[in-house]
């Protein structure tokens, strides 16, 4: 089964805005068997939206669209769809009540343009919008399905999967898409690559794609197969062999998140932690906060931006700081073991560094961090000089202090007999 | 003018790759003055790739592709593109030459595939690629003016502007796109259209788009014109007229983030800010932290997760806690006075909600959150109720943190003699 995706919206084809929902809607699409064969962005203009419908109706059995479904005179994905396949649009009686509801229920009055959004055309199916005030709509022409889902992604993800999901569900055919995946910390791209590729050339069913950002591979493995078991098994075997050959620097193999691996392991393991970041400005504890019930293991973190708070909040000696510098592996240290101390945190960890874009010298450059974690065992310290801008110096020492936290309860029983340290 | 982007590549069908060079493509177009008005990814198939050619060919007068010029079998964008227009493939002995320099000059021999891209269809313009071995592609047909880039950023990006921008500038007309936005804090997306769409219908030759994060409104207005001085003109009253009606909400009119224009008012002001967030986690310093230059006004944050940190490291009193609950405004403003009273910043924020999923109760819901501003004028204090999931929630919480950090500076010269507090 074939599909298209439009992307409806004038911002879109500035410069500064991309279609992003596509990756969401391509991947949950594969998983049900459909092909994603065409991607279109058109304007708001009610006769590019309404031409890109017929279009893609003229080739694929599924056309799902985005954005145009909100209350402005802009949004004119109904309007044109209705026009297209003959159906009149007709205020909603339920759909109306439900939008009302919504914003009373924030203590807010309808403004009169959300009507707009309770304007349906006849014989659609309204999907609910848990998460928005625009409903979806589900439109059958004769054997062309046609889905129009709201633009803000987090109202489309949601609307997908409660749904729009189980109504394709019943309508797709037996071959799927079958997938695997590996997550892997701070090992360069080739590097993974030279490790995996003579295992997985020897797989040539399965699509292999290594995806590279800084600090973070992604290796995805995909076979499109009628046959569930026998391409969950090949997949397996091809997952762990590749796990093998890439060895300790593999986090996750079903895609969780650095940050949701580390919360599993100090959940596991009942134990807490706490960060004293500077160059990092909080992106660590940004981080671990984002995963629900992190308040079980995480106590928090200094920011310390500052020397003076360096000194103040989490006890760093300001001599160590005048005769060493605040960008120092003996200050990341400090760092560490001042806010373990501090706080009673079964680990602390401590980050200093240079994310530039100024600030830099011929001896300590943009890029140079330190990063070091106090626990049971005695401290470890890591020197870094990464490259890239502000945001990339940022994310990879990030990215790393939590490796390092990850790693920490790699090593085996006799740390962790220690348990709360 | 108008044209259209294709890229081609049945990898940028799967979920995992986007068609990033389109945005390069159309701030380079816009500046000269051609619009895009579709944008469309299609497969490596011969079909798919010349349909989508003849389509976009018989809507805009300049199609740009890129992708599909390099050696191997599924580089098809060359084959197809001659065949719609009914152009010979031709060996092209001096880009060959090219080509086989280049790989000596690397140290390495052609392989026979490469000589695919030495094929050139009759009467087309070479465009040379200096970064690799695929040439691009300048084709006319009739009115109509076709370009075939090659897919890798860094060789489209250099070929762009080395060979196509000076050949597009001749063809171009004297209309450039002109532009001008306002951003907005903390205002729903309805209120802000509500207020401004009675001023912007009346510039009906001004496009106006409204794109709505959460917490987080852009207004964009936009003219195609040649006459650059009453197009600045008319977007300089338009973007006036649209501030005033909006009020103390927009926060920036050239395009700065909130977070720079905190950092910007700081400066000014020679003012220090350091916070005290809990339920953000992190956020708020994160995003302070992104301005390169922060650690000018930024002290830094405690990101007090645990109610013993907030008791240790800011001093909240461990009875208010305990009668008032940590999400309450009491420990809001706590905190906001507690890290001001340590760090000595001029200006201390305090944060504590219940971003969820769990934690909430029928008093408090997720979505409370407590926000306090200490400064030198009594302390402020908001109580909010975000709806959202824990990332949206977050997102908002401190969004309005640095909204009330701005709107401090708003208050007029009595606050501002005060100085550093």
């Amino acid at each position: 089964m074939k599909a298209e995706i439009i992307a409806v919206g004038s911002e879109l084809l500035t410069p500064d805005r991309l279609d992003t929902n596509s990756l969401f809607l391509t991947a949950h699409l594969n998983r049900l068997g459909i092909e994603v064969v065409r991607k279109t962005v058109v304007s708001d203009s009610l006769d590019d939206i309404r031409n890109a419908f017929r279009e893609a109706l003229d080739r694929a059995e599924i056309v799902i669209s985005s954005g145009g479904l909100g209350p402005t005179q802009d949004d004119r994905t109904r309007d044109a769809v209705s026009r297209l396949l003959g159906r009149r649009l007709e205020l909603n009686d339920s759909v109306l009540r439900d939008i009302e509801q919504r914003f009373r229920q924030f203590g807010r009055k309808m403004a009169e343009i959300n009507k707009r959004q309770a304007m349906v055309p006849e014989g659609a199916t309204i999907l609910e919008n848990s998460r928005g005030t625009a409903p979806g709509l589900w439109l059958e022409s004769g054997e062309r399905i046609v889905i129009l889902l709201p633009g803000p992604p987090r109202e489309l993800q949601a609307m997908f999967e409660t749904e729009v999901e189980k109504r394709l569900a019943r309508r797709t055919p037996a071959v799927r898409l079958h997938h695997r995946q590996l997550r892997v910390a701070a090992m360069p791209e080739s590097e993974v690559d030279q490790r995996i590729a003579p295992i997985y050339t020897a797989y040539p069913e399965v699509e292999t794609t290594v995806l590279a950002a800084p600090g973070d591979i992604e290796v995805h493995f995909r076979i499109w197969s009628a046959d569930a078991v026998a391409a969950d098994h090949r997949l397996e075997e091809l997952q762990q062999r590749a796990a093998l050959a890439i060895g300790a620097s593999v986090y996750s193999k079903d895609g969780q998140t650095l940050e949701e691996v580390v919360g599993r392991e100090l959940m596991l393991h009942q134990a807490t932690l706490a960060v004293a970041e500077s160059c990092t400005g909080g992106l660590v504890a940004e981080r671990v906060t984002r995963v629900a019930g992190s308040s079980a293991y995480f106590l928090g973190s200094v920011v310390c931006y500052s020397n003076e708070l360096k000194i103040v909040m989490v006890d760093v000696p300001a001599d160590l700081i005048a005769s060493r510098g605040a960008v120092s592996s003996e200050v990341a240290v400090a760092l560490a073991e001042g806010i373990r101390r501090r706080t009673g945190a079964t680990i602390g960890a401590g980050i200093t560094g240079i994310a530039g874009p100024s600030g830099g010298t011929p001896e300590k450059p943009v890029g140079t961090v330190h990063i070091a974690l106090a626990g049971a065992t005695p401290t470890r310290e890591r020197e870094l000089h990464l490259t890239g801008d502000r945001e990339r110096v940022r994310w990879q020492a990030a990215q790393i202090a939590l490796d390092m936290v990850r790693r920490y309860f790699l090593e085996g029983p006799s740390l962790r007999a220690n348990g709360k340290g």
